[in-house]
């Protein structure tokens, strides 16, 4: 009988377990779960022979070759650096492979060996990158069967809180990785803007962020991420003149984390010396100019921006990063000391619902006339552990494997769901559980 | 006989050349010099059998290794990337070693092997690391001798030209490695300041920089180098409330220099998409916000700082950044195009005299009074071949090896010229080629 080994199974898994246990019964699968302690899995077992628990520790080589052993597929839930471990591993022990995760070059450089061995390394499948994809592509490919252009295309997505459970002035909490948060932006994100390269340095990705208005009138706040002029290409979008893709925040946030990044809080290449009893007062002054004004205007003084916005300042100091408060952390980066700080103020209660927003923006000429389409995606969690973020990552992840399996396509190597085969069945089955795109079109009269 | 092997011999290896040429012919040593090309050194060879000139490709290592065997010393002048690979072969051929770059971990980390074969591995012996090294650490002993301490240490080094020869609105000329200036400050800046840690990021190293007088009453501005803490230890200056150590420019360099860092047009971590016939004005442009303002004004609204300076911006658009001139290059990252400009607006001719200036700012106490100690050196050079720059660097090098000959201590392993048995000599003989501190020490009335 046929095996899916599944390594991982965090809490954010859950949607995908479910899901996955659902059709590998249906189609009389074997499914092993691998993590270093699933016991909050064992209720799974009652009823279901096929579902195997593994208790291991997946940063063993050995472990986990061991336990892949007669796979068909392989599903990685760990986090991403694992993921071209885990691929090797498949490679030694010619197994498929899914994740959410984005290809990177180590990735990508597998997939001749993968295609040689006639395996499919399926990433990117999640929700950004994944749903992104999808729906991007299935509107690119509607508009050039038409016979249309794409003249510009903007997505941003952005994982926050719902409006009605925010209490805080970010209007964010964590309902992912933090330390991808922390980090964002890191790097220079590249876009084009009509027919423009532009380049952005880390310092300007949250300067000036694109306000972005959904269905609903709400709006948002979008930054550019790292690297768009490579999805001219992956999205098939020659002679575009527009291309961006970024994440979506809540009013203000930006501009309130750009003074972090300009402070250099969100640095993460040295360690910062933390004496025992430093506060984070004492953490935060020595980023500042010695001077006697008020905190505010010594934050101005030193980002060199006179006029920086006031409520922007009281973000940061809501953060208690102003506070005599003692850091309880013996080392770390600056970055690292704001993440422990940021995960106690942004922690996601039991009772809030988190939030995945995504739109699309896209212009087109067909026939001599000019559209534009927005179409909108709004996704709200039932609580800290059934999050839109979890199910949004992980019912894709789930549906996209079930489809390679029952409908097997020719394609091999490492492949994103850029292919109809893959994402009409999974966008369409998505529908039926209200992961559902709106949908605006209008003609552009100039 | 014993034998000196001289890796690299570049244009600015002149004076380290000509001093160890004649103390070698002095005490009978041998010498081999090596580089791609030593033709410019042939008539060296007239009246010195003991002279062997060696085209070799050093970046070969079997070359260097067959090069320096036999050797007593080995001294690189090569870049400093190849230092560690030269230790290494000393440690294989067991030859001293040495150099007038900075001790990294990777040199720091082959000390114990050094020290168990018997070898000294000198380090940061020319200018800057060097010579500040030896004078502040003579005025330092010399306090702590006393029985005083030292309560402030700043010191500030720069290589600029002489003023007379300026001719440009930066008051800037290359005059050593040109990718070095254009990478400066990158990384954090770390120093002490009145008892606070402060950690300036890279955005802010050239934001506010900090005024220095010379003796002459001509003023200079000073940027914080990298790592100015670990001089706590280095300089034995436990209890000291301020340290800083940095780089001197003319007034107003930082500034204008700070708009190339905030606009990420200093940026060494991705290749710029060059296409062919790509200006200047075009690849400024993909930094700046699209919109209609004047070039400051964009300038500004994209750094975020609207008040900046109208002279600030005059220097960076001096230098031709926004011209339609075609930018030859085929590829390269920011930084290498924006070195690749600058290696043309800001080139010493061959008639301009460079200009080194170091000043150390020491403050200490001593019965119950305080002091404060200026000392400050200034050489200008004669011409763009005998450079202050390349004397300063080259002189403290050869007469430090030619000390460890003379004179042999009984340290081993990475050491850097901090010792008395080192500094003293050197200074001394440094003052015969004019390479002299002026200082001024006051008390200081509170």
């Amino acid at each position: 009988m046929s095996l899916i080994v599944v390594l991982g199974a965090g809490r954010s898994a859950g949607f995908f377990i479910d899901y996955t246990l659902d059709f590998t019964k249906q189609i009389g699968w074997n499914i092993r779960i691998v993590d270093i302690n699933t016991s909050h899995l064992d209720s799974k077992k009652i009823d279901n022979p096929q579902l195997e628990l593994v208790n291991g520790e997946l940063s063993d080589d050995h472990v986990r070759l061991e336990l892949i052993r007669g796979a068909t597929w392989v599903v990685s839930l760990l986090p991403a650096f694992m993921h071209v471990k885990v691929a090797k591993d498949c490679l030694h022990e010619v197994c498929n492979l899914a994740t959410a995760s984005y290809v990177g070059e180590e990735m990508d450089s597998l997939s001749i060996k993968a295609e040689s061995k006639g395996l499919i390394f399926l990433n990117e499948c999640g929700l950004d990158p994944g749903i992104d994809h999808m729906s991007a592509v299935k509107i690119i490919h509607n508009i050039q069967n038409k016979g249309g252009k794409v003249l510009s295309f903007k997505s941003f997505c952005g994982g926050l809180v719902a409006e009605d459970c925010n209490n805080n002035p970010w209007g964010y909490k964590f309902s992912w990785n933090p330390r991808n948060v922390i980090l964002a932006g890191q790097g220079t994100a590249s876009f084009l803007n009509q027919g423009k390269l532009k380049y952005q340095p880390y310092q300007h990705v949250f300067q000036n962020p694109e306000v972005i208005v959904l269905p609903d009138g709400k709006t948002y706040e979008g930054y550019p991420n790292r690297d768009s002029i490579g999805y001219v290409e992956v999205y098939n979008l020659k002679n575009v003149e527009t291309i961006v893709r970024g994440t979506l925040r809540y009013p203000g946030y930006c501009r309130a984390w750009n003074i972090f990044v300009h402070l250099g809080l969100t640095d993460d290449t040295y360690l910062y010396q933390l004496e025992e009893g430093t506060t984070y007062l004492e953490f935060f002054e020595s980023f500042l100019m010695q001077n006697k004004m008020p905190i505010g205007d010594r934050i101005r003084a030193t980002i060199g921006m006179n006029d920086y916005e006031e409520d922007a300042i009281d973000r940061v100091l809501w953060t208690g990063i102003n506070s005599n408060e003692v850091i309880p952390l013996k080392s770390g980066s600056p970055a690292v000391i704001l993440q422990n700080l940021l995960e106690r103020k942004w922690k996601l209660q039991s009772t809030d619902r988190d939030l995945v927003v995504m739109q699309h923006l896209i212009n087109y000429d067909l026939n001599g006339k000019s559209y534009e389409i927005k179409s909108s995606l709004c996704i709200e969690g039932e609580g800290d552990q059934r999050t839109a973020m979890s199910k949004t990552v992980g019912l894709p992840l789930a549906i996209a494997l079930k489809t390679l399996i029952t409908n097997p396509i020719s394609e091999k190597g490492v492949i994103i769901p850029i292919l109809p085969s893959i994402y009409e069945p999974v966008l369409k089955e998505l529908e039926s559980y209200g992961i559902l795109f709106k949908e605006q079109e209008s003609q552009i009269i100039n």
